[in-house]
């Protein structure tokens, strides 16, 4: 029988175009991070179960790929045999906790304030109908060390100014502050048990409004009037304009203020930076400021993050503040993808031999010494059809290898 | 309790100076590779189990890391449950499955013959005390469509020239034939069934020597006499002398001669290629050459690889030739890391400021624009000790933000 084809649901076969598009996103990425004095480190895909059980994800704890156990230490003859009695590891779901775990195992062999760069895949079990991919790629820089806002306002700098290096203009980074967020919800009358629920509903306000809201927050037993209430004031405060009860939260808004408008003037007009009351973020890590980069022509944030002063301090004993700002990779690459930013590396010819391929490749080094990119290819015995099927593939020029040096042009289309 | 910060057993955590090699040999690699006119493409982490179960994969099918099934499709009280019962997904043990899968999946948007580009993780679930990595990257090109020995002569010149390119020389590229070794292995009395044991454990010849292959032989229930003599044969035989039986044979030899020659002659003494009887290879799926490179310095094999030309066909439901190479990407890193061939990208500064960040990030973008790596980081009180610090950290210059726009060497190690 033949065997299906098709990857499994939620995964992707990538095309050459689609790969040469994700190559040059990530370079620019890349090289724009670390030239802003970021360091890449990379974290394995594999990560124990129980720390990402732990990891304070959102809804994102329930879609991990979980591994089964391997050899005598997977018994499956046993009485009330439980999940958890199966599997010792998961793949990672993002690359924030892998990261908080990497620094405390290797603290001493880096930088402080260390600013880290992390790009790789993510796996999340979505459902298939959702349309989202259940394996893609993150690109992450964090700030571990730096308990001043000056973390916050390197990360929307360095983020910004890479979303415009890939010709990114026109987008907004919306920020607020957990700690604002939270002074709310209190005022309101919910408890400290109903705030990470809130922050998942409230961050999709978005996509499934205001009724959507209401309907996840009072099936979970919410009071209703107190969850219109709340969103009202969110939606509608303003910096500077809220019955905020401590003086703390006074300094909270004053720096909150204070970065705002450092951002802005850094930004030299190429994005806006904006505070929204509303935004929330669905992770449940988050201690202080977060953002999210929205663009005006499409509907998703494509950049997002914030400060989690926690998370390190479980695996290293002692509190260690950390901030980080992730670019939706996926939402960008497909984006330019789509405004047919295309971008091709090398000129490519086809070289057309006759008989064996050892004269082809003595005869093409030179070329390929001065940059083009050649194919080998065996002359067809349809010269007419194989020359169609070579400008259909892209090549810019074919070369016919032993009678001329001349290489001539296909038109490809790019 | 605090979260364990190791990293699972077999994964490793990367440096930011093991990071900067990695990236360096990837650049290498995949330059060398699109030069010569592959194209890269991706394919999915996550495979179907029944794919991977029936892949050929000798004795890597029992290395797989399986995924447990999710929500409804996870059933746990059923009576005698199976392995099989609880996965649904694997994680890809090499990259050769998945671009036969996606070949059958993509064809009618691929170039002919395709010459493809893979770089990407790789899982495995070794025994730790092997020293090996459980999680692990992988370079391959493949030429699929090409059934000459022109594909085979192709890949030995371009993964050679990658290799110097990589600054390796001296390294041997051996080669053979599984249709040579078939016909010798059937000569000797063994059955069609056995020549697949065979194979993996010849394989191991190098490192489990001759009394080795007979223990892993004998316990299959090979004859140890008849194994000795296999052995003897393939360790002494020269090509052109084989006693082969049939004009087929013959002309496998010829061919195999003829591409040695050539690769020789298109290697410009950078490498050398040679016939080794013994080389066998331990997937199951090779049907045609087998190569594998191997250099005086290192007791290893750093690439490897073969024409395998029945595996595309189970998906494809007709015959589709394939070859491929992969470099040991690890192998090679470690080896490159070592030889202190330090890469560095761009000059490293750590600039100083005091106050607020917002006018160091405007005063260093000239510098950034310059092509610098610019590390902002607060004075600290104890500024000697900070200076240290940063020379230890490998910056090559310091500047005092401010002040001057001098930048003092502080003569960082690589």
């Amino acid at each position: 029988m033949r065997l299906k084809a098709s990857p499994i649901k939620g995964t992707k076969d990538y095309l050459p175009e689609e790969m040469a598009v994700r190559d040059y996103v990530q370079n620019i990425i890349l090289e724009s991070y670390r030239q802003n004095g970021f360091q890449r480190i990379s974290t394995p895909i594999l990560e124990a179960i129980e720390r990402l059980d732990k990891s304070e994800g959102g809804e994102n704890l329930s879609l991990i790929f979980k591994i089964l156990k391997r050899g005598a230490k997977l018994v499956l003859e046993q009485p009330m045999l439980a999940e958890s009695d199966l599997v010792d590891y998961g793949l990672r779901y993002d690359l924030t906790l892998p990261l908080a775990r990497y620094y405390a195992n290797n603290r001493h062999l880096l930088r402080t304030p260390f600013k880290a760069i992390q790009m790789g895949k993510v796996f999340r079990a979505e459902q298939p109908q959702k349309g989202r991919l259940r394996e893609f790629y993150q690109c992450d820089i964090d700030i571990i060390g730096d308990e001043s806002f000056d973390a916050e306002q390197e990360l929307i700098f360095v983020a910004g100014d890479t979303l415009s290096k890939l010709g990114f203009c026109d987008f907004v980074v919306k920020v607020n502050d957990r700690r604002i967020l939270r002074s709310v919800v209190d005022s309101i009358g919910f408890g400290e048990s109903e705030f990470s629920d809130v922050c998942i509903s409230i961050d999709k306000l978005d996509k499934i409004g205001v009724e959507g809201v209401k309907k996840e927050l009072g099936e979970k037993g919410l009071n209703l009037n107190s969850i219109e209430k709340l969103i009202e004031i969110l939606t509608n405060n303003k910096l500077g304009e809220l019955g905020l009860p401590s003086s703390c939260e006074f300094k909270i808004v004053e720096s909150l203020n204070r970065v705002i408008k450092a951002a802005n003037e850094l930004s030299d007009g190429k994005f806006k930076v904006v505070y929204d009351g509303t935004l929330a973020r669905g992770m449940g890590y988050y201690t202080g400021m977060v953002f999210e980069v929205v663009t005006p022509q499409w509907g998703f944030s494509i950049a997002g993050g914030g400060r989690y002063d926690n998370m390190i301090g479980r695996f290293l004993g002692e509190k260690t503040s950390a901030v980080g700002f992730s670019i939706g990779f996926e939402r960008i690459t497909s984006i330019i993808q789509e405004s047919l930013l295309c971008p091709k590396e090398k000129i490519s010819i086809a070289a057309i031999y006759e008989g064996d391929v050892f004269n082809a490749i003595k005869e093409t080094t030179t070329r390929k010494q001065q940059g083009y990119s050649v194919t080998l290819l065996k002359k067809s015995k349809k010269i007419g059809k194989q020359l169609a099927r070579l400008k259909e593939e892209g090549f810019d020029y074919v070369w016919f290898l032993g009678e001329t040096s001349e290489l001539k042009p296909l038109g490809g289309t790019c």
